[in-house]
């Protein structure tokens, strides 16, 4: 059942291995079939070389296994609760990829800041709020895809694809399994960049900031090191490549 | 037509990849033919491996294509607006390369720190301004090569071959698109040494700071961390390698 | 003799090269036979690429040699410390990979911030104290497992498999060699990744000092960059994958 | 003429490539026959994948070219001055490597801050002072030897086998061609983990001060970020791998 969505979540999921966000058995990837209400999920911490996509289980949305001997990815309920709040959702992937762990490690957004960033990501990426010692204690998958979900309350996350899980790391998704696994390498991409550019921006920052206070300490006023880009630019990046007005590529609709 | 230049530009765009400066259609060089003033170039938004020469238009220095299938890359009158301000440009790089969009992001030039940078860079590699809403909602790619061109205006093109655009990335050029890829790899490389050079420079100004207002708190005094190298070093080194007294490599006139 | 545990052994050194932990001959790795007290260990000094498993010398618990014609590693004494001192340890890896020992050079432990950290170590890594002038002038390798164990006075060597060594660098273990390498590139990891989690705190905690300190000087307060994780994730984490409630992989018990 | 030293200079210039420390033609080693009095350099520019042992130029201590059809390394001349300053140096290299040059343009010394660096060289890792105008204008490269030897009139340059050229970068020397790559490669792990401390002991002396100055502002004391290792490790070490007491390794003397 589902062969070719198998087939795609298997390749996604050796390509996060090969991207190089993936150490180990430390990511997961999915697919749904929007039609059954069926998803497509990496079997739990088995080693991505003695994967073939007939391994993969196939579970409903409640997370009841519907076929596959192998148990489904420990993270399997936090993606069935992205699956039920985003239906434009058609694929998703969980990694621990270095740059983007940093922010969920200090609980910080990834900000807008170029666009590299804008190319893909219409906005910040949002970090979700700590959770609670009863979610952690309780139904922590779920919860931990609940606390995603409440993240996006005034956020479009087709239009920003993907999330900073405090203390944990980015979860990202895309119409299906291949664009969630380019949503995650982007987001590694832009946090390296971001990461280096906030400690510029503060190096820099601190040089001026000693000039000034030799003339006058009284109102040392410095560039704040975390600031957006320009609103425009953001704008014109994220629509010349999405919606109905994109020009970029072979096609006019990507 | 153009079946020189149409490889020259390939083989350019598919280094790009091979040195790590652009991953997924994250680049694209173009070269130029100054007697017919016609120029090849990239194609938007298709994948590297599945180019050929023959795939790369051809357009004039007005954008309109002269030859090929595939639309230009969506780039390609920020390419034209250098071709057409700095004669002497005969092949143009852009990429979202880690270390100099990190500048650009940061929104500062790269200041020449040392002989790496002074061997091919001679003097820091500018960041233009940020551009206006006007300049982004009107013709943004040709506004884009506009405030590149504006940054010259008391800079000589040749002798500092690239640019970073503020809150974009670099651009960089040389006197066939081959040389415009290598001066994008010098700009990486130098980027992210100067990236560190501020970096460590900062560490040890903090603490020299410190050992001082422990003496005397009304005078801390700070070396500036972006300051230029010694200028007859840069001098030397820039004049070894280029012009006519240079006397690195085997010819006397590179 | 322990043809099997060679084989391991020689095994996990070379792992340790091909995960980039060890460049030369800096880093080794061990295995006990628990019932015959005899350790497998690398020899001192030898390229990785002439090692077979044959070559590999066979100690006892007092470090003589039992079997072999090369002299073992250097750091053997250090080894058969940590062996005598924790029962369950089965296999030993020292290395000086890079980030690890950036923490070891700084002196500080590798603190829990996130939920890599939390899936393999039960809280920070610690440091060990500085050695005093007699400990290294006596038996120094000795004297190195000696204060990596007293650092355990009070910490669970199985739950926090690894350690820092002030000044000098990374040890880990685990029930088996191959065990003691993941760990190794775990440490390695959540190392660099704690690294830059303090930056990145560092950086925006004094962008908001400066924000506060405009409106009141006299109690500013900032987030302490070193700060442990959540304490209930951290346990949810450690124990989802360790121990009889384990429920990570396809086996309930790993 | 000197088949085996052309051989053993060839195969360390390309070890440097191998190795990540050289990216097109930034970088050079040379050999020196010391009964003949000549050195076989790499020849100046030229791609390390057209070069065969045969084209290295030999020259003599003063410059002249002895034998060989291309232009010896433009660095030539600095390569000489060691030599005939430091007669126990067999093999010399120069590089642009990322992390010594960082330690060059900011002009600092690279501090001996754990057994890594103290496994090789016996201190900091010194840091030329800033030429004059009249040295960069005069013989250059003749010049720049000179204060690379000016650094080691109390440094004895078999115990520090490397030195940082002033907004330049890194050279190095051992008592072979091979053994000089060998030190270039230590020198730029040693740099890289270098920088990365005296960063993380910055960021934790940051926090300190602050937690300090709620308490009592009149005296913030930081411990300071580019101290040295402790005095009996760095002797320790060193001496476990060099001289006559040494233990490291399968043959007594190295």
């Amino acid at each position: 059942m589902l062969e070719d969505l198998k087939e795609a979540v298997y390749e996604a999921n050796l390509e996060l291995v090969k991207k190089g966000l993936v150490i180990y058995t430390w990511g997961n990837a999915s697919g749904i079939c929007r039609e059954k209400g069926l998803v497509v999920i990496k079997p739990s911490g088995v080693d991505y070389d003695e994967l073939t996509p007939r391994h993969f289980p196939i579970v409903d949305l409640e997370g009841n296994v519907v076929e596959g001997d192998l148990k489904p990815s420990s993270d399997t309920f936090t993606h069935l609760e992205i699956y039920k709040a985003f239906p434009e959702v058609g694929g998703i992937v969980h990694t621990h990829s270095r740059w983007a762990t940093i922010f969920a490690q200090a609980g910080v957004a990834i900000p807008a800041l170029g666009t590299t960033h804008a190319d893909y990501f219409y906005g910040e990426i949002p970090c979700t709020r700590k959770m609670s010692s009863d979610e952690i204690n309780g139904e922590y998958e779920k919860e931990t895809g609940k606390v995603i979900v409440e993240t996006f309350k005034n956020v479009n996350p087709m239009e920003v694809p993907g999330v900073i899980v405090n203390e944990h790391g980015p979860f990202s998704w895309g119409k299906e399994p291949k664009e969630a696994v380019y949503h995650a390498v982007v987001m590694e991409e832009i946090a390296m960049m971001a990461f280096h550019t906030i400690a510029l921006k503060h190096y820099i920052n601190c040089q001026n900031e000693e000039r000034t206070s030799l003339l006058d300490t009284s109102h040392t006023k410095s560039f704040k090191i975390c600031n957006s880009m320009t609103p425009a630019l953001l704008k014109k990046h994220f629509f010349r490549k999405h919606g109905k007005n994109s020009y970029y590529g072979q096609k006019q609709i990507k």
